[in-house]
C-alpha cells in the first residue's frame, strides 16, 4: 500500500516504522524541515517537500499533527487528494471529525499509548503492540474504508475499538484528562502546603508517589488537550467534586456505614479493572521486598525467580536511595506461587511481606 | 531492653521481630488470643494472658492496637505501668495523644509503611527498613524518653522525624488520606459510568491504573483511619474542590497561559518530590519496551543489563495478557546510561522508546 504520513514527530514515525516494516511504501512531510529529516534518517519516510506533494500518490493518509493544528492539517489532506483513505492520531475526536466535514473517506482514530515522548528519535515500530486503538466512523463513513483503517491499526499490533466520536471524547476525558488535571492538582496543592515547617512533599509515601506520577505531562501536548475537550473535562470535573462533597457530609456526620460501603464498591471497581489484565485478581498476591541498592541484586532475584519457573505478573523495583536501598514489589498469581517466591527470597536472605492484591 | 508489644497484628509482631533479632526480650499480648498465638508461633513474642500481665515488667510497650482502638489501648498501658516508656503506630496522632492526658511517658509515633496487609504471618522484620517514622513528643514529653523511642525507630533501620502532632494530622491527609479519598472517588466514578455502552474502566490506560492503585484499600483500617482525620482530611477535600474550581474555570475562558503555568507548577512540584529520591532526577531518563509474556524474559534483561553494568533506578513489568505481553519501564541516570540500555535491548530484538522523566 502507498501510503503517506503527515507530522513525522514520535507518533507518525512510529506509525512509518510499523508499516514499512509490513512492506508499505511510506511519504512523509512535516511542516518542520528538521523534524522531517530526522525521521528520513531513521529510514521511516521518503521525505518530500510539501503536505500536497506527500499526500499526491498516497492511498492512505495518516495525520499524526499535534491537536492543535490537526482539524486544519485534516481539512488541507482531504483538500489535497481525491480518492486516499484518511485517518489521524490525535487524542480528542469531535473537532478533527468537524474539520473532516462529512467526507466518507475520513476516519477518526486515536491509538491508547504514551504521549510523553517527542521526535522521531524516540518513535518505535512496536509503540503500538498491546493498544486500544479507537475508532471514530460515523453515518458519513464509507464502511470499506473504516474496514481499511480497523486491519491497519490490528496490523500494528493494537486492538481497534469503534466508538462514536463524541462519546470518546467524554470517555477519554474520564480514563486520562481527568486523572492528569487531578494529577496537577494534587502535586501543586502538596508542593504549596507548608505545615508548621514541615514539607508533605518531603514526606510523601507511595499513594502519594503513584497519584502524581503524570503530574507535569508535556504542557506543549496537554494545555491543547485540555481546551480542546474543554467541556467533557469540566463535566467530569463537576460530577468528581460533586462525589468529594458526598464524602465531607459523610466525614462531618461520623457516617462509617457511608464510608465502608464506599471504600467497598471502590474495591470492586478496581478488581473490575484488574479483570481485564489478570486471569484471576482475586488470586493475585503481592510480595514486598525491601532489597539494597547494589549491582546483580536485579538479576539475582529475577534469575532465581524464573529458575523456579515462578510466574511473575507484575515486578516492581523502586531505587529509594544508594544509602536506604528500595522496594521491590512482585505480584504473582494464587498463593502457591507466592509461598514457593517468599521462601526462595527469604532464602536468599531477604524478608518478605506478602498480602493479598484484592482483600477477600 | 525488656519489650512489650500491644497488639500482635502485621506491624506489632513486625516490630517484634525486629526487636527480638536485635537481642531484646519481647512480651506480647493481643485482643484476639488467636492473633497472638499466631505471633508467639512465629517466634516473635511471648504470649501473656492480659494487658497488665504482658506490660508489668517492661521498660518499652509498643502499641499496636488498631486506630479505634488505640487511645482506649495507650490509657490502659499508662495506667498498668508506673516507669515504662510507651510508644504507639497509629496512623493518626491527635486522638491518641488526648488519651494519654499528657504523660511524660508516651511519645506518639507513626511509621510510614504499607497498611494493607494484616495478620502476623505477614509480619517482617524489616517492615521499617527505610521508611520515615514520625513520632510526636510535645510539652509535657521527657526528653530522655524521647530520645529513646528515636534510638529504638532507628535501630529498625527507619528515620524517626519529630513533628507537632497536630501538624502530623494535617501532613498525612494531604501525603495519604486525601490521595485514598480521591482514588476511591475516580475508581467509583469511572466505575458508575457508561458511554453509550462502552465502560471506561475497560479502557484504562496507564493514568487511571496509577491513580486508582490505593482505590478499595481495607476497609477495616481506612474507614477508622478517615473518622479520626476527619477535620484535617475535610480541610485538604474543600483546598482540593477550589483548585478544581480554578481550572474548570480556566477551561471556561479557553485560558491557555494559566494552564500551562499550572502544568509547569505541577512539574516543578514532582521534580521536587523526585530530587528525595534520585541524585539528579533532571538526568533521568525512562525507556519503555513491550515484551512477550514468556518466562525467562525478565531474568534475560535483568541479566544482560546487570553484565553491562547499567545502574537502573526503577525497574517496572506491567503485565497486561499473555495474547498481548507487557510492558516495561526502566528508568536510568543519564542519557549515556539510557543509550547503552537501548543499544543492548534493541540488539536483543525489542525496540525502545526512551524520554526524559522530566521535560527539560
Amino acid at each position: 500500500m502507498r501510503i503517506s504520513v503527515i507530522g513525522t514527530g514520535l507518533m507518525g514515525t512510529s506509525v512509518a516504522l510499523a508499516a514499512r516494516a509490513h512492506g508499505d511504501d511510506v511519504a512523509g512531510w512535516d511542516v518542520d524541515p528538521d523534524v522531517l529529516e530526522r525521521a528520513a534518517a531513521r529510514d521511516a519516510v521518503d521525505p518530500r517537500e510539501s503536505l500536497e506533494d506527500a499526500v499526491r500518490e498516497a492511498e492512505f493518509v495518516v495525520v499524526a499533527a499535534p491537536i492543535a493544528q490537526l482539524p486544519t492539517a485534516v481539512a488541507a489532506v482531504l483538500a489535497a487528494t481525491t480518492d486516499a483513505t484518511v485517518t489521524d492520531l490525535g487524542s480528542t475526536k469531535a473537532s478533527v471529525l468537524r474539520a473532516a466535514d462529512g467526507s466518507p473517506r475520513f476516519v477518526g482514530g486515536h491509538p491508547i499509548c504514551g504521549s510523553e515522548t517527542r521526535g522521531p528519535e524516540h518513535a518505535s515500530a512496536s509503540l503500538f503492540a498491546g493498544a486500544t486503538w479507537f475508532l471514530t466512523p460515523d453515518a458519513h463513513t464509507d464502511p470499506a474504508r473504516h474496514r481499511l483503517v480497523h486491519t491497519f491499526a490490528a496490523a500494528l499490533g493494537a486492538t481497534p475499538v469503534a466508538i462514536d466520536a463524541d462519546a470518546h471524547d467524554r470517555l477519554v476525558a474520564m480514563t486520562s484528562h481527568v486523572p492528569h488535571v487531578l494529577a496537577n492538582i494534587v502535586a501543586n496543592q502538596t508542593g504549596a502546603a507548608r505545615v508548621e515547617g514541615h514539607e508533605p512533599l518531603a514526606h510523601a509515601g507511595g499513594s502519594l508517589r503513584d497519584m502524581t506520577r503524570i503530574a507535569g505531562a508535556n504542557p506543549r501536548i496537554w494545555v491543547d488537550i485540555y481546551l480542546d475537550n474543554a467541556d467533557a473535562i469540566r463535566t467530569a470535573l463537576q460530577e468528581h467534586r460533586r462525589r468529594i462533597e458526598q464524602v465531607e457530609a459523610a466525614l462531618e456526620r461520623g457516617d462509617a456505614g457511608f464510608l465502608a460501603r464506599w471504600v467497598g464498591e471502590a474495591s470492586q471497581n478496581r478488581r473490575r479493572m484488574l479483570d481485564r489484565e489478570y486471569p484471576d485478581p482475586g488470586e493475585l498476591q503481592r510480595l514486598r521486598v525491601h532489597v539494597p541498592d547494589r549491582p546483580g541484586v536485579l538479576a539475582g532475584i529475577t534469575q532465581a525467580l524464573g529458575a523456579e519457573r515462578i510466574n511473575i505478573e507484575d515486578f516492581e523495583l523502586h531505587h529509594v536511595s544508594p544509602e536506604r536501598g528500595g522496594t521491590l514489589t512482585l505480584l504473582v498469581g494464587g498463593e502457591d506461587e507466592a509461598n514457593r517466591a517468599a521462601a526462595l527470597l527469604e532464602s536468599q536472605g531477604y524478608s518478605v511481606v506478602v498480602s493479598a492484591v484484592i482483600e477477600p
